[in-house]
């Protein structure tokens, strides 16, 4: 696949503000196929959300943001029940919170509709340049010649562009730090699968999907120096709530001694969190560990657990890159340097 | 699902001689269709073996077994070129070469087809024997109300029944010491979704399906309290090959203080093979890794790496259970007490 220069990633806008009305690229489609869903009301907004038309913490934040531009112009009377709906669209990612509450303010302070909607574009710009800065200051943590390994998708399609973890992935790699990239497959969603490999390839950057239960043997063969995730939430104490299965590789990256890194905007750093033992974790239906794509898989009858998100404690953690600096063996101490107190 | 009695495990034949030809359980197929597949030639049953239509390290063992007799009823001169060709259908599964070598050893003393066929069916019928002893002495180890997590298919379908690992949660459940078994997907092939499952509702024993990426994250939760698996390839001093995952799980159980307890016949334990380093490791096709249930979910070009084993290292192991007896924290030495010296 040669990807030719009008499909690199700076073309792949998840979420887009037309106006009128928000269109989000059909992140369950893809890579089969390349559809858009336009929201014309707040609560398509909040549906869409809940249903993974849009995921990624960073664009749900972006998403919500715009679905608060449409439920001023539909009903402003209606505006504090619309953000309600939005704000329970989904629990762990605080991003959706932390846009939500900034529309909220803007409101507050008598805003009309152009004026939240200069605060959704103004959330949207930001979150690329940090997106950018936080791809520079990554990567430089990165021995030139390393391998690394992600998981779930942290890209454009997760983002207003560019990426978190994988903003470090496509610096790294323009740095010529990073040599190899691995990407796991994601399950129950296969984002890594289908989103992750799926960017990069039109980026020309190759990568190699392994299956989530590899990951400990591929540290074992010495190809994996960094793994590098994003977040849905860190904890004032540096815990951090990410997609199931970035604990296991913690674990697993910790054994073997490769590097840990998380990737997020500051936009994602809950600092009225204490820890990890206070962030909800989503349960979702175990339909979606029982088939794919229509095709069932698991017998009628069968139970199944599906928490989509885990908790990696701090501990587990070699550095959090966010585009207020990066905060090196996280603890309460070093994350108040950089955040604050609560 | 009330399974009536006829459809206990017992009534599970994953492999059935039928006097003239074997007769294989197509589990590609299973849990949506149980069909079968009748292999006339010890080329059909090598051919079976590579493709998957059986798996599962004793059950492997017990196909090649019945595909000399074939090939000793098809033409005695080129019975030394078919065992040849049945012995390069895996590569990691010991099983294999030791019933190859057991068939082998009594051709080469004249035996004609009737004798091969007495052979195959001690084979099988000393694996069901060793399965329901090793499940005594590995529900013996569990202390009464403990949850369990298993990884693959170990149970009727991947031996002449009862099952390894699934024989020890069998018989657990009955003894009542185990209260809760979780059954891990295993991509790619999704052994435990598809058949771990299904054989367990089966049985009536209620599982709980979660993603490979969920199981260091439901140790957190305090619900299970060992990590129960089979094996294909055991080293003299304890190293186990196992289907890919079983590494990570074993990593992870122990940084939760959970025990880990490979189960598996004698004729898995490989006393020639020092260690886990000198097994070759199984590398599929990158396609497995490309869909999913028939549908593709990989953007074209996509490259990936699929070992199918791992290796765990013995000090990640509490507990080997054979049917010659249990070793507890395996090294060379005591692995050398049960088995004998190389």
């Amino acid at each position: 696949m040669n990807p030719s220069p009008e499909r690199s990633h700076d073309t792949i806008r998840a979420v887009l503000w037309r106006g009128d009305r928000l269109r989000l690229l059909d992140q369950r489609l893809l890579p089969r196929e390349e559809t858009y869903v336009d929201c014309r009301t707040s609560d398509e907004v909040a549906q869409a959300i809940r249903d993974l038309v849009v995921r990624g913490a960073p664009a749900i934040g972006i998403a919500a943001a715009w679905g608060v531009v449409l439920a001023a112009r539909q009903d402003r009377a209606g505006l504090a029940a619309a953000l309600a709906r939005l704000r329970a669209a989904r629990p762990t990612a605080v991003n959706l919170m932390w846009a939500l509450d900034r529309m909220q303010r803007v409101a507050a302070r008598g805003a009309d509709a152009d004026a939240l909607a200069a605060e959704a574009q103004a959330i949207q710009d930001e979150d690329l340049a940090a997106n950018r800065r936080m791809g520079e200051l990554g990567a430089a943590l990165i021995a030139p010649g390393s391998g690394v390994l992600t998981h779930c998708n942290t890209g454009s399609l997760a983002t207003a562009g560019f990426g978190t973890a994988l903003g470090v992935i496509r610096a790294g790699v323009s740095a010529e730090r990073i040599a190899r990239v691995f990407a796991g497959e994601t399950r129950p969603w296969l984002q890594g699968a289908r989103l992750t490999v799926w960017e990069l390839l039109r980026d020309a950057i190759p990568a190699t999907l392994v299956a989530d239960a590899a990951a400990a043997h591929l540290m074992s063969t010495g190809q994996v120096q960094w793994v590098v995730v994003g977040a849905d939430r860190i904890a004032a104490n540096g815990d951090t709530a990410n997609k199931i299965g970035t604990y296991q590789l913690a674990i697993a990256a910790r054994h073997h001694g490769v590097k840990f890194m998380v990737v997020a905007p500051s936009s994602t750093v809950d600092m009225a969190t204490a820890s990890g033992r206070d962030i909800e974790i989503e349960l979702r239906s175990p339909d979606e560990l029982f088939g794919y794509a229509g095709q069932r898989t698991v017998v009628e009858g069968a139970s199944a657990w599906n928490p989509v998100f885990d908790v990696t404690p701090a501990a587990l953690i070699d550095a959090i890159v966010t585009e207020r600096g990066v905060v090196e063996r996280p603890d309460t101490a070093r994350m108040a340097a950089v955040f604050g107190a609560a």
